[in-house]
């Protein structure tokens, strides 16, 4: 398997949220994938395979993009494999976690480290990326986290719902982790691959349950060029 | 079996959102339970059982107490019948949504909703009601809901991992309901029964999921005392 992937100027620098969910939902199932590093301005790489934007997973003479479709491929079509969801009613579990991902937390992060984001990309995509982020937010990325000491606050608070999960169990799946947990960290881990500001507090059990998940298969996701 | 529930003024009036969750599993376990009319101050009805609280759902010689310990009670003691969770997987959504309904459902809509609350209790609950919630809010009833015109607005947005999965899905379980849509349902219909506030626009996704959830178990939930 090859994953096109979102890096930074260094291209060792893996960071997309979406592609983190991918990363980690294989080596759920016991695979490795070659990294192909991709930059926001490379389009060209992956228009053959019908798709604008990354992870684009490739799997024999398949390919498949966008990472809630690339889960259920990897669930659907390796189903011998430890599950990623645990059945029907997990993977309904895993399609609303990726819902309060995408409505809660992507937006909730941005606006804390857009511009630690711009300050680790590829040349090439940086003007791309402040033009059309700031067209976005409607002012400069400098400007959108200026005030991130006090907006993590409310950034918190809205995690509550991890939270109260969290500080009884391991994991979102419970003892052991599911896809949902894959979601949530990938949108951490997205942070920790570019910014050094702090998102959670120290005693915060999401922090513990973000330890665990940087201990999966190996420290996958520890070891790999990050800020903390 | 019987229930211990909230009621108000018209002890048919049964609004508390823990206890929608239950009486929605209770039926879609297949059980109907006897109502035992409850009210705020009516602390020495439930004190034999070790509650302070509703729901009590007395099953033979046991009680038990709190809603989310009566989903897991009547579905680890009635296995045979309908799934409330759906396996191990979806006992995590379940937890997860109920984490998700109590962080940010329930405080959203008692801001909206707290004075029609207050005028739809017994008597004897009404200077209870009004001291301790004043007291949580720090102003008075009428003054936190004044800005609800305006203060929806957000509340909806805040509901939009609801959405973005029912826009695309007739349940939260997915074809099916499950104990999250119970869980979610419960909070919509605690203000259907206090409030004639419109929480949801005409055209939500969400608003159309509530209407089918009025539907299940011949309209259970839609022939109660309530405004909409």
């Amino acid at each position: 398997m090859q994953l096109h992937e979102l890096a930074g100027a260094d291209p060792a620098r893996l960071f997309s949220p979406f592609c983190w969910r991918v990363r980690m939902a294989l080596a759920a199932k016991g695979f490795r994938a070659e990294t192909l590093p991709w930059r926001f301005t490379d389009k060209a790489a992956i228009a053959p395979h019908g798709a604008e934007k990354v992870p684009v997973l490739l799997d024999g003479g398949r390919a498949i993009h966008e990472s809630w479709a690339i889960a259920e491929y990897l669930e659907d079509t390796y189903p011998d494999r430890p599950s990623l969801f645990g059945g029907a009613a997990g993977r309904e579990y895993a399609r609303f976690v990726n819902a309060f991902a995408d409505a809660v937390l992507l937006g909730g992060i941005a606006r804390l480290i857009i511009a630690d984001i711009h300050a680790v990309l590829a040349p090439q995509d940086q003007a791309y990326f402040r033009a059309s982020r700031e067209k976005r937010f409607g002012m400069t990325l400098e400007a959108v986290q200026a005030d991130r000491e006090t907006a993590v606050l409310g950034f918190r608070q809205a995690l509550h719902p991890l939270r109260m999960v969290l500080r009884r169990q391991p994991f979102l799946g419970g003892a052991g982790p599911l896809h949902p947990d894959s979601i949530v960290f990938g949108c951490f881990q997205w942070a920790r691959c570019t910014s050094p500001f702090r998102l959670l507090a120290a005693d915060d059990p999401i922090e513990a349950w973000r330890q665990r998940m940087l201990d999966l298969h190996d420290g996958l996701a520890r070891h790999v060029p990050a800020f903390d």
